[in-house]
């Protein structure tokens, strides 16, 4: 559970509270807003705050006066037409606010995304919790053989278990020691008045990679879309794709129709290369053509094949 | 005047609706969004939304789960802090989105600032207003003599009619020569049907640079204060300070507390060099210290007894 | 012609040194360092300065040691397959910097790619030449009707000539009145004793849009590449399309492998929308799709057509 | 020692080679090219590559056609003027890229600095080394009573040993773990054929936060300096502090006038809030102030002491 009660109710507290306001607003995400999602074992996703919705795409797009809507349908068209073509500066114009719980090496990940702002919970200055990633079992995965990066077949069930042990006892280990470095309990009490604690910004170092941390992470509509369409892409490590996957589900509350464009143009499209554009123009022309006449490399033909959902 | 009655009567509609909304909200800033405050002869700057407030700063320095509200001298205890220290993070965490009316020259300065989000009214899409900047009687001023790049001495009241009758007439020609070339008039249609009017995105490049342009401009707290601390100064061009100035207004209806924390640290101010800090130094210990022997040079011996409130 | 014989007598000397150097140098480049490639009737691109190579490309993919090359074969295919994946930051790690004149319109277009650097020449500090754009007649053109932002079929000779009288005429008088308004010859001094010039960030407000700006603009290959895929694109205008066209020249001289992945994925190749690729799917399984059948709207329908090269 | 024989050969061979350029080049930086520079335990810092020089500066400030050098005296003036005066533009015409080893704990706090390129070593796809840092003994210090993010006096010895103890222990079984999730050898060999190993992805979470990583990260030296008055300053964390002094060495070879001005404007100024100045001009003037008088709190009133070396 990765709330504690004072949390819960501090949460309950804020969303009793309700203001009126001459803004954008959009209900639909009002009804989630502050609730975490929860992700993995001990993180969450939740909505902390945003700006703008569907109709200020548009209204960025017209440089208009009002809220820049017009029919329900012409903005639709609009939105797709922008999504379509590129034009991502209006979607710049909305903006969201994530407060996330993730593993440090989730995090690593994540920060490559360099243009959103981050305040992330500091090791420097307080002490992190007693809590640590341990993937289900059906996650503890070989190393995959076509793919570098990837993982591959589940492991048996008797090595899952030796993967879990060995992690749950070395994240174990890894905060006793911490705890005791610190010389400090988590209220922040001395333990044995006979030793001094370690400082906190150096006895963080002994901490293993799956610890979790948290910060709020703020970033414009268009930039989300980028971080989405790689995060939530089948290559991208489970860990981080369970954030994207849920923050996708806030998307869909946010702004529908750019939700339904992104999902049109982006997720569910297909960038083809000069020669595979080529390939598909001469097959759509009744020829027959094979790797080896494609001028592609195995590997790209491939990824042709897959894309155009036929055998190769 | 700068708006026309429709747009009056949309930003009237805009500013009779109102939502419940379970954000951070700011009663100061909602009596004032969506209105214009005028700027110049037919300028303007217009705050369209906002996404947190000065709670927000505090909340995401504490990554807190609730609004990291205690008690509010802590709050301002804590943003003073964080200005001082050029702690920023936290003040990105707070975006505020503004429709602006400006000259193509002051847009000119303004986008130089790149860490903001512009969707800028197209000329290659739409016809531009017969709208141009004329300076005040008492802003047309003569090169200054000390500042290369600022303006002196006002001119006299005979050369100040010439320099606006030069102006006017030469943005009037330009105005109607780019008609004439685009053969429509404002509302799009045809003016001589025997000619064919010239696009749109070449016909724009005979105005002058003193026609209004249009953008929404969004950007972070953080991002905002640097470009208010630089375009507020008195070395900023007059013609973009008034817009900092109407901002710095906004501003302070917003984040009162960030605001007073920017008038002591950033703005009221002072940058003290290594020699001029030891120049201090030397002062304050009874010494009288000569710009000779000061290690500086005149120029910079000038801008520190300027900045001490001394004669030099 | 755009460069005086002091600047090209500077460019000449600059040419003639050489000093030795053990970065990565490209031999291709470095012939034409510093020499400015004409673009339109007063512009120029010249490359200043670069950083990194093709084996930089890989050298940053690998965190390498050295200078990351192995075979030829495999550098071309792992920056192909760094290109095709979408991997962007290892192509961040070159860097380019160029010397642009150009007229402000066009630099008001290319200001909008925000990652980039730029020193522009100011004239709130100095004089600016009387140097404008004129098109040249096969350039004149009227308001495409298909496409709003784009210029459609040429204008008759008779009105092209009628085009280019107003822009000198209207170009030609903002310089003299600009002048007179300064009270200053290009050399800087006073023209009337008798009278005050206006300061030069004031006087520059009655140029037109057509007149020639330069800055220093650089930028790393990455972005680059998202500058020259959206500028030298069809629907770009003309007038900054040709700076796109005489930077890719510079492209391939200077990262040849990077260049060529760039025209098999980014130039070349094509985006399917999930529709798009839906349709391609049955049509190659022998369907016969018509857009009313395909769930795309007309204009979706033919853009796809475009890109697959049939009637529709 | 933190580069195998392999790897300073290679390094031997690149700073063996040399080409001719027409780039501006600095000797100074040439020296030290490709060399590391170690940091920490087993930790580097090497300057693969960079793009300008101090003239670059100059000449990018004055928009020129040359190498924007006149006499030393002038670039020396102007450089200093635009440190002074914060026109930053200029520095970011200059460009650097380090290679660089680090503990990851350090890495989390340098990618906070989103302005710069990085690419770092891939644990998904490759196998870390075996080597983490450990603190020096005189590094092993109680968390600072006076400052809740830092470090304050050292510990006893035999609590040192039991700290470093506790981390060296920490680490080696990390890593031992590490090895036996992956079932492989450093080299890449299965080691047990009987088992399967865990993907790379998930099973480097089991490593300790003070192992190292690498990457190439590459900035422009306008961001640069903001990270090194950050990271050099007495405030930050010992472990990122020695990086950005040994890349002090390096901006004082790279561009020493910049370096100069840095050292004079940056890191030996000091900066005065409104309330400071107002105390510094009323004791100027010969008056006694005291904090119960300076409007300023405590905590303040001692900054500006220490600022100006006096009591307080």
């Amino acid at each position: 559970m990765p709330l504690s009660p004072e949390q819960q109710a501090e949460i309950a507290r804020l969303r009793a509270e309700s203001q009126p306001t001459r803004r954008a607003t959009v209900p639909g995400l009002e009804e989630i807003l502050y609730e975490p999602i929860e992700v993995l074992d001990h993180g969450f996703v939740r909505v902390i705050d945003y700006m703008g919705d569907d109709g200020a795409v548009v209204q960025a797009a017209r440089v208009s006066y009002g809220k820049g809507t017009k029919k329900v349908s012409e903005d639709r068209g609009l939105i797709h037409y922008l999504m379509r073509h590129r034009h991502t500066t209006p979607f710049e114009m909305c903006e969201i606010k994530y407060h996330v719980k993730l593993p440090i090496f989730v995090a690593r990940q994540w920060i490559r995304h360099r243009t959103a702002n981050v305040n992330e919970y500091s090791a420097r200055y307080s002490i992190l919790d007693n809590e640590f990633y341990l993937p289900a079992p059906e996650q503890i995965a070989a190393q995959s053989r076509s793919n570098r990066q990837g993982r591959g077949e589940t492991l048996s069930v008797a090595e899952q278990q030796r993967v879990l042990d060995l992690l749950r006892e070395d994240a174990l280990r890894a905060y006793r020691d911490y705890m005791e470095l610190l010389n400090e309990d988590e209220a922040g009490n001395v333990v044995d008045p006979k030793r001094q604690g370690l400082a906190r910004e150096l006895a963080r170092m002994s901490l293993t990679l799956n610890f979790y941390t948290q910060w709020y992470w703020k970033t414009d509509l268009h930039n989300l879309l980028n971080f989405l369409s790689l995060r939530a892409d089948a290559h991208a490590q489970y860990e981080i794709r369970v954030y994207a996957d849920a923050m996708i589900g806030t998307l869909e509350r946010w702004v529908p129709m750019t939700a339904e464009a992104f999902r049109q143009y982006r997720l569910g499209g297909a960038h083809l290369s000069a020669s595979g554009l080529s390939v598909v123009k001469r097959m759509l022309a009744g020829e027959t053509v094979t790797q080896a006449g494609s001028g592609m490399t195995k590997r790209e033909w491939t990824e042709l094949m897959s894309v155009l959902g036929r055998e190769g």
